[in-house]
């Protein structure tokens, strides 16, 4: 998917929400548990109500490979469920990869080939050629971890080297090297407020990926003030707050009242855009 | 396994050597591509070719996602064969992960209960809530990624904070508040040369585990002159230069004496420590 394409579907569909499938066999309600499949069948479900309101869905991979080969296969058919039915939606593969270079080319290789996957999440420790193997595939999309929702973010992103510059900061300044807006992004915590602006400063064109809203705590509205640019620039996940807000026969059906109160949240944001 | 165990096995069999199970399709030797598991027979024939002469083995996790659930199949069934038929051996799921606390928790549950693995390499970026819920398993190792083998560590890693600290530093120094000796590792580079006895003054007592002997370059004998302990305290893993070092079908045989010629240079290093 190109940028110009997530722009017009985002102002078109008045969302920048992403769903995120972090689907959990201990927490699908109990009626599914019978079924061959009951990741898929709930993630199907999910989909279904929630597409209208929606713009991308991120599965986290760590909740798939937890099931081993089942839970691999469920992935699949979860990824060729979107691909066949709601073709227009952005797949984030969230998987905070990131090795020396043969070894994330095999990555590469993976998500965007295999997959066919349109991003992935890639975690930047390891530097440049850890990174660029992935941002050789056109219309796929690196997402950087910069600035994360967690409390552990303060650990080392937050470090101010010798010239005054933070970590995420360096991490955001010395990737554009690597990549441009057209094909990378950064992860951006709900739960950063403020920094945000820092953030623009830096990368004033670039989407930013924002975890934390709901369960996490982060603010839609803060997000958006310090934020949002012209083209938006902002995709907001939500998992837990959506995906598990009702845990009976009704999860869908609560999941898409969910979906929809963060889409009309973001459509009064998004109205405040000049487009 | 405990570190008690891991040094005995070291001592005993006069080998720190870990073989790294980076298994690609597309380089194993032609005829086995016939076979109905063409990785895991390869893996299997590595594995009785080079159990003597090493204490480890690492696969990957990149070079069997690439294959999907076949992959994965591959990779479960290299982990059974090695449990039961080489008990003592270490085994690193090189995975390089890292999340928000409860996803690092279901990656956790993942190897550690599910595939019931040693170790597994976590990244630091996300800082501590990200790695302590893979500590939190009884004589399980995370492997945190410190000074990495590749370009590319030049990045990030050596980036000098305001107190003089480089970052590869504050992860060695602030991590050692989340677990021990006894079950954290580090990750450090073959190629990194005297950067050791930087890392042997903040970290006397942990295992380090040094990739890129062999394909990247690093010398085994400068890596124990500055990062030996009486412990011994390294895990030397090499990867393509024995699996890789034939492409025939002698690959095996080829490998156990690449394996062998890395022994006992290593058993001479060995000798060195009272022990």
């Amino acid at each position: 998917m190109t940028r110009q394409q997530l722009i017009e579907h985002i102002f078109t569909k008045k969302t920048f929400l992403c769903v995120g499938l972090d689907t959990d066999i201990k927490k699908i309600p109990q009626h599914l548990l019978g079924n061959d499949d009951p990741i898929f069948d709930f993630n199907k479900a999910i989909i279904d109500a929630t597409a209208k309101y929606c713009i991308a869905y991120k599965p986290n991979l760590a909740f798939y490979e937890c099931m081993g080969t089942k839970g691999l296969s469920a992935f699949e058919r979860t990824v060729e469920y979107l691909k066949e039915t709601y073709p227009d939606h952005l797949i984030i593969a969230d998987a905070k990869r990131g090795d020396i270079g043969n070894t994330s080319a095999m990555y590469a290789r993976t998500f965007f080939d295999g997959y066919d996957i349109d991003a992935l999440t890639v975690a930047p420790y390891m530097g440049e050629d850890s990174v660029t193997p992935f941002l050789e595939y056109e219309n796929k999309w690196v997402i950087l971890l910069a600035l994360t929702s967690n409390k552990g973010s303060h650990d080392f992103q937050l470090t101010t080297d010798q010239d005054g510059e933070r970590l995420f900061e360096k991490v955001i300044r010395k990737s554009q090297a690597w990549g441009t807006p057209d094909n990378m992004m950064y992860v951006v915590g709900a739960t950063q407020g403020k920094m945000f602006q820092d953030i623009r400063m830096l990368a004033p064109d670039h989407f930013l990926l924002v975890p934390g809203v709901g369960a996490q705590g982060g603010s839609l509205q803060e997000v958006c003030k310090y934020g949002m640019t012209d083209d938006c620039g902002l995709i907001v996940n939500s998992s837990r707050g959506i995906i598990y807000a009702s845990g009976d026969t009704d999860f869908a059906q609560v999941a898409a009242i969910k979906a929809m109160e963060l889409q009309r949240e973001m459509a009064t944001e998004l109205d405040k855009v000049n487009k």
